[in-house]
């Protein structure tokens, strides 16, 4: 292998709360380039990537977990930026249910992300500047590419199981369509075989109040030494009120009034729920790229699994023999049982192996990063019934 | 009466396709100030209307329409901006179920609107400034008593009829919490008795876009000579998809590109969807003041006919003696059922005359200002219903 990987940190500790060096960066230089679905040639390009526990000798034990559109590599760390444990520790770990003492858990940084993989916050080695909005815009299919690489890079030939929710879903679905002999098991939560209108309105919303901010200077605020902040947290304001249902909000906000016993006939938060968002939005500008944002929901608006078979999704799996194992959350209204359905009828309609749940809560979207006891041994028990039949040894 | 009753119109025409003149303005001298639930006194004020039809001899057939957040006093004439038919040209007219042959129909602009109506965009005469900021914080009730006002000035005792939807709707059951005596009948449509967590949330978001919005100038956007148009927009935008349902959207965009065969790889329109919301955007800040937006949308946060009774919704409607005819749109997912249930229990407890009714349809909260025959029916129905037991001739 002639791809310069940078190993940047010696030894990954798989505490949660250790401190987290740099990511992993595997490097492609210009011998591999990543032919993208818009024709495209991006080249060269880095993926940064976390791993946790141990790659077995026979390289079956690896899981790669996707993310979704504002989460990153960091699923079991300590998160360089924000301190805050990974965004699935509850999940990922030693002895947890995907178990790192057992599985070599992979997760990478989105093509497009802003967290060490090339994207429109890197430099543009034409140019010698960011990228900005001269960077390709990306697919989930791409994305995949990407992840496909890195994981040749690794000397993985099979995947022991691609997991992912939402946007991560999506890789999954992709990945499950694209790379049929690489993935022995798929985990699929929270997601759709393609993104609906409801889902497009919002993130076109999203995109066009970053895009209204002053700052975002033409997408180039980097070189303007400014950042579009006001626009990005009204874009995740936006978003984070479709990750929840009315439930969970009426459950945990109501109309309860913050630190006040009235109203202050103003407009500052009174609410609960308004200083809740504002907190949202804020915090989320400190560790998020604008552009990013924009790339990524463009990817998600663009998938749609159906279309890329000639109209007919059941040619997406077609001679599959991975075995799926996909949720669904009853409050949900971002991805909809419904959105599941769908796949798993092209799933079932090809002959592949799946189990499917919708499980029941008030938590909305948000429920799959949650902890929440039926999802949780569901995916035990799946991880447990698939790790023997790939005969992987507890 | 004292008041100085500017009437710039010589004659109302009830064709909807004729030139509206300006509206019919009521202005409150100092004489007859306007308390404020914040206890602060609106005084001077003004309130602008439109009606249509006749009022009778023994002033027994006036019907108040409340008008919703973006809409106004223009409910079935050409509006004077957009040159566009009425917002329920549909619904009132001339042999129209809401017949202007038959009743003389009000409706005039909120206060803090602005259309004609006191507002943030009128001058404060105390700085001869725009109010701008400086406008008082205002409620539904606050909305009510202005237009109690207006209906004492035109010198009905009791009107025949109040309706409004969603935010109309709101003022609707104001009015018949706090003047009994004034509201023969009801008509309350996609509404509640008050705003949700979601609601607020989104109301919250579409603020802080306009805020965000450099050209709204801390609210002094008019002294200075802008307009946040790109914030405006973005909350319009917001807003509007919250007033659809998700199978409204799949029915009329789905996923359909917009004069293109394929994607295009960028951040243009690709999307139908995408296109749309923008145009509503763009149109609307053409109409719309940016400040009325952020009062009005409080004065929703605010509505909690609850709150207001001590917790008991039914004591907002002890000893009423008003028939209502309210209903709820099955899609609609911004106010539910669920929603107008609250209300209709509150209303059966009191021992109101109440007639209820889940409409079908996927057309979400707008389905309230569409044609829809089943609401169109029931509405005749009870209006028909309430004249004979009012005893207006045909």
């Amino acid at each position: 292998m002639n791809h310069k990987t940078n190993i940047k940190k010696k030894s990954q500790s798989n505490k949660s709360q250790a401190l987290n060096p740099d990511s992993k960066v595997v490097f492609f230089k210009e011998a591999h380039p990543l032919k993208l679905d818009s024709g495209v040639i991006l080249s060269p390009f880095q993926i940064a990537y976390q791993d946790y526990g141990k790659l077995n000798d026979d390289k079956s034990n690896a899981i790669l977990i996707c993310h979704a559109l504002t989460a990153d590599q960091h699923v079991a760390n300590c998160h360089p930026l924000t301190g805050k444990p990974g965004w699935w520790d509850i999940l990922v770990g030693p002895d947890k249910i995907i178990d790192t003492n057992r599985y070599y858990v992979i997760c990478s940084n989105v093509l497009g992300g802003c967290l060490g993989s090339t994207g429109p916050v890197s430099l543009n080695p034409e140019t010698g500047k960011p990228y900005a909005l001269n960077f390709p815009v990306i697919t989930i299919a791409d994305m995949v590419r990407a992840q496909a690489m890195l994981i040749e890079h690794l000397g993985i030939e099979s995947l022991f199981c691609v997991i992912g929710g939402s946007m991560g879903g999506m890789q999954a679905l992709q990945w499950a369509s694209s790379y049929k002999d690489k993935v022995f098991s798929s985990i699929i939560l929270a997601t759709g075989a393609r993104h609906s209108a409801q889902n497009i309105a919002f993130d076109e919303i999203g995109r066009q109040a970053v895009m209204a901010d002053p700052d975002w200077c033409g997408g180039n605020y980097i070189e303007a030494k400014k950042r579009p902040k006001k626009g990005l947290a009204v874009a995740r304001m936006t978003a984070h009120v479709t990750y929840l249902s009315e439930a969970a909000l009426h459950r945990k906000f109501g109309r309860n009034l913050q630190n006040r016993d009235q109203i202050t006939f103003g407009f500052d938060a009174d609410f609960q729920i308004e200083s809740y968002l504002r907190h949202q939005g804020t915090t989320f500008v400190e560790r998020f790229d604008a552009n990013s944002y924009l790339y990524l929901t463009r990817a998600m608006d663009y998938f749609d699994l159906e279309a890329e078979n000639n109209g007919r999704l059941v040619e997406a799996f077609y001679g599959s023999r991975t075995r799926f194992f996909v949720a669904s959350f009853s409050s949900d209204w971002m991805f909809t049982t419904e959105q599941s359905r769908i796949f798993v009828h092209a799933l079932n309609a090809a002959g592949a192996s799946v189990s499917f749940v919708e499980i029941e809560t008030d938590k909305g979207h948000d429920a799959f990063l949650l902890e929440d006891p039926v999802m949780f041994s569901a995916i035990q028990g799946f991880l447990h019934s698939a790790a023997q039949e790939r005969d992987l040894r507890p």
